[in-house]
């Protein structure tokens, strides 16, 4: 990328066989618009998750969970390239979902909706999700919450260790088997939260909506270095880049993958270039926004990222 | 709007000096795309403001206090017309800002952001915020913040109640004045909230998380109808439609104005009509999305409310 | 709009009874988003008009004339305020269709189109057009070829000049009654290219693609100024813009209404920044564009523009 | 894809080394959004080019050749995937420029187009073009269009395969090469266009617009089966979809790759069930439409296709 005209645009030839990385280096190579944006990306990733000196944030917002992307998530956690996750409540209620066995499934966004209020099923685009999950969801969540300690005062991410402590797989088990904090200041705003609401009737354990904050900004002052790959905008992508406002710092990589737009001014299609203005990221940092459905371009980004990581 | 062929395509003709109405009127006689789904958001709108049992929510989520929205708001609870708001943080920051004297200015969004980082503007797409007023900002919150009681436990709504009163106009200020919560569930996901980190690092009000879900259900639960009108997606929609899913009924009638796309999968973009798969809005609700930049929509629609409803 | 900060963004109010030109004024004073871009179209487009040096373009794409814009089309034609027009075969398919007393219906997107397929019902969004519709086109303007002279060479916009002398009112009637050239070079890509297919299975008359084009560019040539209104993007937008590249001049006026968006690299979605650097538009062109469904945003525009004329 | 709940959503795990294929297939086991749509995509294409039967149309629309995307036409072509090409003038343009030697470069959006233009570049979105490659392309084209035949009639296609047998490489090129029609309706809005007004002032070769409809009509009539790939809308893929209309048959395969949005009524964004409704493809047709940057899908497709088809 320049200002000159020094590299030219390849035309891509793709072949049988080829790899994911192979395939994004074909990208970058002809390296325009959105697909030019991704292999940047690519370069970017691997540079933060190979500098160790890295804190590394991850932000999930969207219907990530529901389609599948959850996967990639509790993989990068085990892999140590996650050290700060910050979600929505929807996708952790998901993951717990998920996690206890509950399953979604490939529908179809052009079907009638009251047909599926009477079959039960709830609708995320094409993905269908049954009531039953809900009611397992329930059970589960409300026992997970009976174990808390009565009387005492807890942070949001301790409430999310508490019940990843209580699954056997997905994104909440896995940080809390990693000791990775997962924050996610909306969590009202979640199945998580309704079904907190009713434990609340009768029990009284307080969250405490600012227990993260000190935690978080320590880590924030303590970081030699700052990255964030954002998975579309919303609460996490806003929480995030906040975080290093308070600090001397900001973030020196930042990757986000959106198929908002910019000219509606909300921050979560808002460019990586208008965080540079308010000090969220650093003048120097390497910063790319791919604009497209993160369904294609999360798994395309992380596999071309751990195939250029593993050869070295 | 029909699945038979009864209802002609008006072509439009325009004349100087028509009103607001009157040009939704003729958007509505042409009928189709946007325009058609404007026109008919007028109507959903009118029926439900006009509608005295209905408890009357408004999401405000993206920047739209920034854009000059806020004045909108703030005289739609003066009017009686919003019982219930959710907003984001972000937006009662800039809120805040502008009831102290501060001022947002028109920039631009072709600009070099290094050099406005050099200048201490901080800039949301083509609007301008000079850094002093941050400075203003935490002058007036922590003086705010230092009023509370110490040691108490407030709600999010009963510290934005707080803040409001101490402010002379602008939304916080009307809906503290006209008695009407203004729930935020990220509130730590804006300039607020990381003033309020630095506040509780010498001061101990506990924020309860959930302090706020008790009378917010009570009022699903008592409401005998309820309508919403949705700016942007984010918390604020999905805060909004969640809060009736615990109860038998869901939402009547439903506007929705976003620049979102539904094909990624994410609450922002759904269709209303995905949200009566989940019961959020009923079966017969009257419910219907913009596709559009809500500072072109928002204004629009209520103008023509406003006159529609003054006319009778 | 300027890179200081000296003119602050205002609160919209709005109240009962304001017009078009009033709206738009308060969407100007809050100055931001497409909302302000909207209120700047406003300016420029008023300007262009009443700049009497001007060369008045318009480039029409999208589904227009089923969605009701074509009124207004023709009665900018009649008012003089477009000198050249280029459009889709498309729009001047459904205006024909409308000419001949023929018409579009309102319908819903939420359909089921194997049943439409069965009902004889084409779908345009949410715009339904009956079959039969086609067999009133076909009849007519087979009878319309058939006038032509045989074994005569047409150009593009002679042809379509010879349609409008035969129909009673829409676009391309009132084009040929005002003498305004109508370009559409894509002619085949549209009903009536498939008709004249058709008619040139038995007939033989030639139209020459690029007949049009001295005409054009004498026009261009002497031009004093130019001015172009683009409603979407497609070959209108560039045929217009392309237009002035062979002159020593640019485009001294452009407002461009679309719901594309830049990132994707082609032209329909381009800023008209991007037509500087190829001198499409001149260095100090007065040029804005609106992203959003033009639905709503050409009779906005061209409402507020009559009133502001009006007044003086 | 179903209306009921039996395949169940898959988490994504990426490896290091995974070809372009398995994560294709990945992503179709998670089935969501536009990265599922993807996964069809790839199984849609596939059955299309395996099909014997099917008579193969290629769509190319948007600024696809300055974006590298070219060499992925050139050799589907040659690998026999390609029997009818319809492209913009623009990508011809683009096409003839690289294939006489000039290159487009790696450039940025966030640039100052005015010094771009007295740099004598030319901006497509981030790729730059520099304004010598305009002289060099209008030395050949001009050679070229002097060695038609004095007084001769010709097609746009006959144009075009004149052009591509005096290049070397690329579309063109290859079509000619491989005797597959390029059929560019809107030929005179692009520079092949405009430097074709320029020879015009002095040559007499007729262009006729309508010379393409019978071969290509003869071939709709013709094909047992059709298929069509739609990279972008505009006039390509809209002269594809209507090119079967007048036969009794319709497209049995069809994929779009588009990054626009179909609430906005225009046939770029607009879904491919919408054309079931108008018969443009069939009642049973296999279709779907990925919404995202080309620049990402085209390469994503075609890599996983050839692999899938290498492999038996």
């Amino acid at each position: 990328m320049g200002k000159d005209c020094s590299e030219p645009v390849s035309q891509i030839h793709v072949k049988p066989g080829m790899t994911v990385k192979e395939l994004v280096d074909a990208m970058g190579m002809a390296g325009a618009y959105n697909g030019g944006a991704l292999s940047r990306a690519v370069r970017i990733y691997e540079a933060m998750l190979r500098d160790e000196r890295t804190t590394k944030f991850f932000g999930l917002a969207g219907a990530m969970v529901p389609a599948g992307m959850g996967g990639i998530v509790a993989d990068l956690i085990t892999s140590g390239h996650i050290d700060v996750l910050v979600s929505t409540g929807a996708n952790l209620t998901h993951d717990i979902i998920e996690a206890i066995g509950c399953r979604h499934f490939h529908g179809t966004a052009s079907c009638d909706d009251v047909e599926l209020r009477h079959d039960e099923i709830n609708r995320i685009y094409d993905v269908y999700l049954p009531n039953m999950a809900f009611e397992h969801f329930e059970k589960f969540i409300q026992e997970a919450f009976t174990a808390l300690e009565p009387e005492s005062c807890i942070s949001i991410s301790g409430l999310l260790t508490h019940i990843g402590r209580r699954t056997k797989n997905g994104i909440l088990h896995t940080a809390a088997k990693n000791g990775i904090p997962v924050y996610c200041p909306a969590v009202q705003d979640s199945m998580v939260g309704l079904q907190y609401w009713l434990f609340s009737q009768n029990n009284h354990v307080t969250v405490d909506a600012f227990a993260d904050m000190p935690a978080l900004m320590d880590r924030c002052f303590n970081a030699e270095k700052a990255g964030a790959l954002l998975v579309g905008g919303g609460v996490p992508k806003n929480f995030i880049l906040q975080s290093m406002l308070m600090t001397p710092n900001g973030f020196d990589y930042a990757v986000q993958l959106t198929g908002d737009r910019p000219d509606l001014g909300g921050l979560s299609g808002a460019t990586l270039d208008e965080a540079r203005s308010w000090g969220k990221i650093t003048e120097e940092a390497q910063a790319v926004t791919v604009y497209a459905d993160a369904t294609i371009t999360l798994p395309l980004l992380v596999a071309a990222v751990m195939e250029r990581m593993h050869h070295g």
